[in-house]
């Protein structure tokens, strides 16, 4: 260690780290953490030297589940903290290694090379460097002079490659650019024809192409704003009855964990719903956040063909987030908890206001009723529908992801995916549609004079670990199924009815779904807890628009993302399994992740289980998404069925 | 007439009704008209006795579509005002006439008996009766002491009969009785076993039964209330700014009517979007509400087979309505439009606050950006989700309908609804699911001891009469199709993506669309109106969750509602066809609506056609809508698909 000045920081920490009192096992590591990984990372591992060094991935390494479960009973009584490591992956020369941080003893527990396919998260480093890059490129500047640009108006940006099948890969990035003029709209002036395929740990252009010229679209009409008025929103008259503790939150009936990840974005965890009949928290997730994202855009030319991003294996969405703005983001009355990553070089760095916390309401209803069949009574009564939103945005790029928790009084969990942001847009010499009629190799809208918004899905996966009442659940497809009567007709002139039918999904291969062909409802059950009545305690998963990925099952971007053919999975709990599409996803060959895990086709009965589901659209744009996109929504419930005796809002 | 004090209210009505300015063409029948139209009908129909004739139906007859476009678009040059006619159907001596009144010369235009099957809708002092009737009944009585009941604690409910293949039929309900005690709860605790069928128009007994006996469920916990302490809901900062005129409702850039109406409840027309390119209105949808709605029960036993509501049609959701209760029903802003309808005395009765309008504001994004490709600059824009919700709320027996019309900025309308109130449900002897292994009789879930809440759906198909920036348009499926690429590999290793392939709807029989096996967007276009780029302007129709009657084709209730096989019908425009499930709903015989319409096949390329979208809800209950449902949400959507040039938001 070089540095004097390192040294003595790091003394700071270590006497800063052991007067930290822990709050929740699953807290995410924090500044101090991850500075003490980065020290112990570059003192003790061996690795190269550190200036060459790259971070990542600095994560916490989930402790053991059954210690958390018995730290958490038993808090009160002081039971011992589940251990802190850290889960550390770094680029040296070219080398990918994984590492195991254990950070109350500060030593390596675990290192060794990644050998397999695909690379780990570029860093904002990286993509920064790589698209300046073009901007020094001869060749580059070249094309920009004779298309009569001025070079100071370009923005380039990097984009991930994918993988199409070649046996030998190293860490790459595709570099598009966009004339910007006046408008802030970068993404909306493409200079179409020209692509850079740049090597990002040697920093070079291995590639080059200028295929073709395409008129540059307008600036008018480009440019998006906020009204100069801002719109009045509400505000409460009381002020919410919200108790946030560190990453802790307890609001009405719930109480859960809220931490931010440079993965995943947010993590909410040991999610617990009060029984006030049983005078209880019951337990219903364990933990749940995005797992991963894909979003294959739809046009095979060699400018577009690889845009198939998996932005969370490549990018993050905790890398991608959002400090978040009151009144644009979240109501006036929200409340703000800060996140932590680590950068490039380890230190850790401050999201400001990453997760926002607010109560909603609508204007709806929680529930109501009239009732005049009481002789000489009118009676009504109901409630307000309030629930929590648990918050934060990721901005990929163009895209921007508004992702929410919303945990309801009645027991449900909702999630929900609103797509908002700047639409990916190619450059065409077109301007009208009547132009268009003989060419076929047009893949989207045109949504204004020279400018076509390519068609291209979005599916966002999400790691549901539930555990309905206890540990051990079993997947049940309950189907409402036609049945005729076999009664005579002078008992009953009915000649059809549906009842369920209940099916036990036995292992994970069967617990596949394509949802839309037929009715079913899907239920988490504890067959260990029964209610009073004797039902089985479950929750149902109410899902939404079903959409999964249309692509060719041999297409490269579809073995890569496999796993979006099926919009429900259900797995064994294993701590290792989080990313639905591979841990080291960028380049990724399909040859880890949810379908391959499910191969080993493990029995589901009655045991820990991880619940998969895909929000899913086919976007093919519209101008009104044009320059700026109206939020999109989708999204779904986890809904208590036979959990409670009775309709929990009338406990409260 | 021989009351003079009802000739002098007649000339009173008469001098008042010429100096109403009316409004709007679509303004419901005002109180004057209503009790004009009374009048009328009885002076000058000469059908019977005015005491023994009952108004089952008053409603505007829908004047002239061209009439009532050409005088909205010429109002401010006070162009013809379109004629008032009331539409009537009036009962006496067990015949059903059906009268046209001209309300401005006084006058009838036609009168005629209808001969055909099925009858109109009850009133309410039919049921009224009908379910008291069964409280003198000796054998009723008996069965009620038999029980060790106190008669009275007993409440009685009348239920429609529906129709099973009787040639010959009358006017009937069913009565089925209820055990108060100390419960608000009327549903809760059902006398099993005991069913009454009444000639309605006799006002007699014509079947009784006591079938069987069965426990009574206990009173605890059947109770349901508010809380004591009313939930803080937020208020607003600064007013909203809604412009209600008579029914004329205008905020942000909408305009549009919103009434009340007997049968359908809501009705929305003539809603137009400013587009603030084009600086004026466009419309969007010319009329729209819930046509029917289809309720059958899954429990073929004697007691319950008939269950098979169709709500609209037997009873009304106009007459159903509630007076709005604000901080239960709507937030404390909202304002209110009162509601008219016709007695079964044929004089107007007013509905205070039948329908209430709102801005809501959940706190979520209705578009946003962060932007930091822009050298130095970090920009992030974006606006908090504004909607104008329009509601009503009707109580039919023991389910409670939130009905929601929610306007957008960006363009879109939504429209939902939550379902509410208390399930219906059958006394058992049984006390745990552990008792009912072995019996096949057991329709839905013991959700309390000795209490089993039947399963059953319910179908809410509107009515959407969409006039896309015009009159005539065109249906069209625009389906992602996954298509392999052509190209060498050395050009685009891609193998596969998707486009968008159009399938123009050529008739109505091809509209037909049963959702969920293939992704596909339904458009309405207007072939005759392009934007600037060229593309055809559309509104999509983004539906909810798929759920479609499984009931046999050739089961009696799904002979009468056979519409519901299909979630979207698309028809020609004619007034004459509202009602999805015929006119005469009660006890129909399948012989009017949707179904039997569309087989005449018409073609719909560039016409004025009726869109039909049926939300579907298969339930089975959960312990969770014991005592009292949380409420139970779906919708659907109209979105502006290159209706406008560009995101309307940042025009506003």
């Amino acid at each position: 260690m070089k540095n004097p000045q390192l040294i003595l920081f790091s003394i700071f920490i270590l006497l800063t780290i052991s007067t930290i009192s822990q709050c929740h096992p699953l807290d995410p590591l924090t500044p101090q953490e991850i500075n003490k990984t980065k020290l112990i990372t570059i003192q003790q591992s061996h690795i190269h030297s550190s200036s060459n060094l790259t971070f990542h991935y600095v994560d916490l390494e989930e402790p053991d589940k059954q210690q958390v479960l018995e730290y958490l009973s038993s808090r009160k009584k002081n039971g011992p903290f589940p251990t802190r490591q850290a889960n550390v992956v770094v680029q040296a020369n070219n080398e990918t290694y994984e590492l195991v941080i254990d950070l109350v003893k500060s030593s390596i527990v675990s290192k060794k090379p990644h050998k397999g396919n695909g690379y780990p998260p570029f860093t904002f480093n990286e993509l920064f460097r790589a698209s300046r890059l073009a901007l020094t490129y001869p060749k580059f500047k070249n094309s920009i002079s004779q298309r009569g640009l001025n070079l100071s108006e370009i923005t380039c940006l990097p984009l991930t490659t994918g993988w199409y099948g070649e046996s030998v890969t190293r860490r790459l990035v595709k570099v598009t650019c966009f004339y910007r003029g006046s408008t802030s709209n970068v993404w909306a002036r493409p200079v179409e024809g020209v692509s850079l395929t740049i090597d990002v740990e040697a920093l070079r252009v291995v590639e080059y192409t200028d295929r073709f010229k395409a008129r540059l679209p307008k600036v008018e009409g480009t440019n998006f704003q906020s009204p100069n008025k801002p719109n009045p929103v509400p505000c409460y008259k009381n002020k919410p009855n919200i108790i946030i503790q560190g990453h802790e939150v307890k609001w009405a009936n719930w109480e859960f964990h809220a931490a931010f990840d440079a993965r995943a974005g947010l993590i909410i965890s040991s999610a617990s719903v009060f029984d006030n009949v049983k005078k209880k928290y019951r337990r219903v997730l364990y933990r749940g956040h995005i797992s991963e994202t894909f979003v294959p855009y739809m046009d095979p030319s060699p400018e577009w063909y690889y845009r198939t991003f998996m932005d969370i294996g490549e990018f993050g969405f905790g890398r991608s987030a959002n400090s978040l703005v009151p009144l644009v983001d979240c109501p006036g009355d929200a409340q703000y908890i800060d996140g932590y990553m680590a950068g490039a070089n380890g230190e850790a760095q401050k999201v400001e206001k990453a997760i926002c916390v607010f109560e909603s309401y609508a204007g709806n209803v929680a529930w109501r009723h009239t009732e005049v069949g009481v002789p000489g009574k009118l009676i009504i009564n109901g409630q307000p529908e309030i629930s929590l939103v648990v918050r934060m945005v990721a901005t990929v790029g163009n895209y921007d992801y508004i992702l929410d928790w919303e945990f309801k009084k009645s027991g449900s969990i909702k999630v929900g995916v609103s797509l908002s942001g700047i639409l990916e847009m190619k450059a065409t010499n077109y301007t009208n549609t009547n132009q268009t009629t003989n060419d076929h190799n047009i893949y989207g809208t045109l949504v204004a004079q020279n400018t076509i918004a390519n068609n291209h899905d979005h599916f966002l996966t999400y790691y549901l670990d539930l555990d309905i009442d206890g540990l051990n659940n079993t997947f049940v497809k309950a189907k409402p199924t036609t049945f005729r009567t076999k009664t005579p007709l002078t008992v009953s002139p009915r000649k059809s009815y549906w009842r369920i039918v209940r099916e036990t999904v036995k292992n994970e291969e069967d617990a596949r779904i394509q949802l839309g062909s037929e009715p079913v409802e899907l239920l988490i059950t504890n067959p260990n807890e029964k209610t009073d009545v004797g039902n089985i305690v479950s929750y149902a998963l109410v899902t939404g628009k079903p959409a999964r990925s249309l692509l060719a099952d041999d297409d490269y971007p579809q073995i890569r993302a496999s796993y979006t053919k099926y919009q429900v999975w259900m797995t064994r709990y294993n701590k290792t399994e989080r990313w639905a599409g591979g841990f080291y996803a960028d380049r990724s060959h399909g040859d880890d992740g949810l379908d391959i895990w499910t191969r080993r086709n493990l029995p589901i009965v009655n045991k820990d289980l991880v619940l998969w589901y895909t929000i899913g659209f086919h976007h093919s744009s519209r101008q009104e998404d044009f320059p700026v996109m109206p939020s999109l929504y989708d999204g779904f419930e986890l809904r208590p069925t036979n959990f409670f005796e009775r309709n929990p809002l009338l406990e409260l």
